[in-house]
């Protein structure tokens, strides 16, 4: 399983992601789920992906192909707008679904992903799509200026409560990272280390990264002061 | 959808559910998911309902029907032990979702339920269990003192940061309506008014009951009270 989250705010976008993956409670294993591709000051795109490893994994070697060997329009470094980058990565992700899927079939398995994609061009607006695995999408706007894929309920209740679109992207960091936390309280699947991206507007490249480590002091000071202050919220309230 | 929980405490057990259920977004309609059995004193079991209302309602039916006319010890009422009502429970419900499995198929549809059983009769340990769609069931523990059907993933986080067995029921009550608040604010189908019921420790009854209407004013000022005390706590942690 798997917990990313991607936060369209005034400021820029913050992304954040898990890395655990399992094939079984026993077969578990860490894999970077934030893929960036970037042309720092003139095009920024990162990608997060749930779901099926060989599904999101071969989707993601097939985009790095296009850039390398561009053909018919289909490098998502090239493409004219955001909208087209989601078209382009939506198209290679169903396309590698439906390769596999007759193969699937046969163990009777199904192997799906879907993908957040941030980015934003010069002169472009950022822009942020949820990908689902059927290769359509949907976008954040002012009134939802979040989404969420793989294991979201849990995390869903504190982003729904703090964040607006004017959040700074600070405060949107320690949102997506309590939303996290209580992901990774509920779902053994989901778990450390994590990714968290920053894209500041308009600077078109990755302005902060963090991978953040088992063990990390400062999130495990906030999970326990977050903990707290639920519990003396809750005794507080009549 | 729906949301129902039962939380096993040592001073008894605490029963919540919402009463919304659609079919469609545009065909809403309130019914009670709370069914009491009870002999004061002796016997009392409470079933909470999930999933297809046709289903639970039938089951339910058939229930009543055994009690009234029990045949070959299928009354609930007089089962030996709560083990024994569960498993009676248990076949009831997986013989109701057999007899229409073929007319759902023929829609290509599938109508299930999932139950929380929670009772105690005299002389014998108060009990909760969750009955799956397939009859079978699982119990709550010291160390899993709650149990959860429906749409259960919103609520679950504040339910596992402050329950324990030793809660008392008037937290116990305020966690479950907080864990609802939760899960309406994150699901429209989930929605008032809401049954509340208190069994406790020995008594052996319905020691409380209350139907918390849309408009609640303490409701109302509980939700109000924890989503101020979560923007505080979210403000004061870094």
């Amino acid at each position: 399983m798997t917990y990313c989250v991607g936060l369209l705010l005034d400021e820029g976008m913050v992304l954040l992601s898990d890395t655990r993956t399992n094939a079984g409670m026993d077969n578990i294993a860490t894999f970077r789920k934030t893929y960036i591709f970037e042309e720092p000051g003139e095009r920024v795109i990162a990608i997060l992906t749930a779901g099926s490893l060989s599904v999101s994994q071969t989707t993601i070697a097939r985009l790095e192909e296009a850039i390398e060997e561009p053909e018919d329009g289909n490098s998502i470094m090239e493409a004219d707008t955001m909208l087209d980058v989601a078209t382009i990565i939506g198209n290679t992700l169903v396309d590698v679904a439906t390769d596999i899927k007759d193969k699937m079939e046969r163990m009777k398995q199904t192997a799906t992903a879907s993908l957040i994609v941030a980015g934003q061009r010069k002169g472009g607006a950022m822009r942020l799509f949820m990908i689902y695995p059927e290769g359509n999408f949907i976008e954040a706007t002012p009134d939802t200026p979040y989404l969420q894929i793989g294991e979201h309920k849990y995390g869903k209740p504190i982003l729904d409560r703090v964040i607006t679109k004017e959040t700074n992207m600070k405060d949107a960091a320690k949102a997506a990272l309590l939303s996290m936390d209580s992901t990774m309280r509920s779902n053994l699947s989901v778990g450390m280390p994590l990714d968290l991206t920053f894209l500041a507007k308009d600077e078109c490249r990755v302005t902060e990264y963090q991978r953040i480590e088992a063990g990390d002091a400062h999130f495990a000071a906030m999970s326990h002061e977050w903990s707290e202050a639920l519990r003396k919220a809750f005794v507080e309230i009549n």
